[in-house]
């Protein structure tokens, strides 16, 4: 690990195009506990192919260790997730699996005591009151997000049931919410070390260093 | 207002299938501040139905006062949105426009000082480095998110090109993001005083509350 938690570091950008003002913060992947695996429950390839593709992307740039879909098979969604991953990093542990049965992936992650199952429900406890129970309890986390009908039996074989507000919104944004909470906002700041891709953020320009060396 | 900032009331419910444990708290939208009307750009009725839906659904849930939607006219985010509004409240308050010409919209906009623009985008400044300017400047903010291209202009026209993240990720998720860290979490105890469903939450039941008077 090249940097501990809330380092601040100034960027070197090649070209001195950047906001030189700018103080870049790093959080590493290894920085951010539970480790959180999303399992994103009934997919269905025409209606939610755009979707899933978001709950994914949500996923890895909010410091999760990977997806499982369950549902039908979309070659779409991980050749949209592979590209995003060999651009702006991430492919050196970021895990994609599609499986049939969501009962057998419960079922043996549930045998290690110190692994949990959330799932994220507008019907559910609201996630500021149990949060800090989750963050304390679980080691590693499967964090459950549906299309539109859960099956009942979800809410009896997840530990927690999870609301982000009880108001009808998106498995996307409850899903990054729910993130940002666990990880108490310094995912905001994960760096991804095998990026091809970094941006500089600035006030009113695109800049975007490419490359194999843009180590900043 | 029937409730001050954070005030705990315990639920009443008629049939005391709730958790009687749990404390319900309360804000109403007059308080959250600034008021915020949500911009969606470039919305093409085949591929972002969903998306724009989830936008929308996103805005009304985080604290928006309304959504105003620039591309294609697509009466599916119309109706859907109204079905929630009417069933889960909001519809004495929230906004919905269709709007052919984004520019005229945000020249109107501008004419007030105390009314400012913010962008959300990838390539902008992390979301926690500006948030505070922009709650003590700002008394009304339009918020645009865009579709995958964003004219150029949109970045010079905008007060605040602000990221959630420098990764890609979700409109989705970043306007709820961005409206969370803008009323500091206090937008997920939202409630609608006009709702004709309201949850109780709870560990395991879906417990939903229906009619004119739910109070609690």
């Amino acid at each position: 690990m090249r940097s501990s938690s809330g380092e601040m570091t100034r960027p070197v950008s090649p070209d001195q195009t950047y906001n030189a003002d700018y103080d870049y913060k790093k959080i590493f992947i290894e920085e951010l506990r539970p480790k959180v695996i999303v399992l994103r429950l009934g997919h269905r390839a025409e209606r939610d192919k755009r979707i899933t593709t978001h709950v994914a992307l949500v996923a890895r740039a909010f410091g999760a260790r990977g997806i499982i879909i369950v549902g039908d098979k979309d070659p779409m969604i991980r050749s949209s997730l592979e590209k995003v991953l060999n651009k702006w990093g991430g492919k050196e542990y970021f895990e994609f699996k599609e499986e049939d049965d969501y009962k057998k992936v419960l079922r043996e992650w549930k045998k290690d005591e110190k692994r949990c199952v959330a799932h994220l429900t507008m019907y559910g406890i609201p996630v500021d009151r149990i949060i800090s129970e989750i963050r304390e309890r679980c080691e590693e986390l499967i964090v459950i997000v549906g299309a539109e009908k859960v099956p009942r039996e979800i809410f009896e074989l997840a530990d927690y049931n999870v609301s982000i507000t009880s108001q009808p919104h998106s498995e996307v944004s409850a899903l990054a919410v729910f993130l940002d909470r666990l990880y108490e906002g310094r995912e905001l700041y994960l760096y991804f070390r095998d990026a091809e891709l970094r941006i500089i953020p600035d006030h009113k320009r695109k800049i975007v260093l490419k490359g194999k060396n843009i180590n900043i």
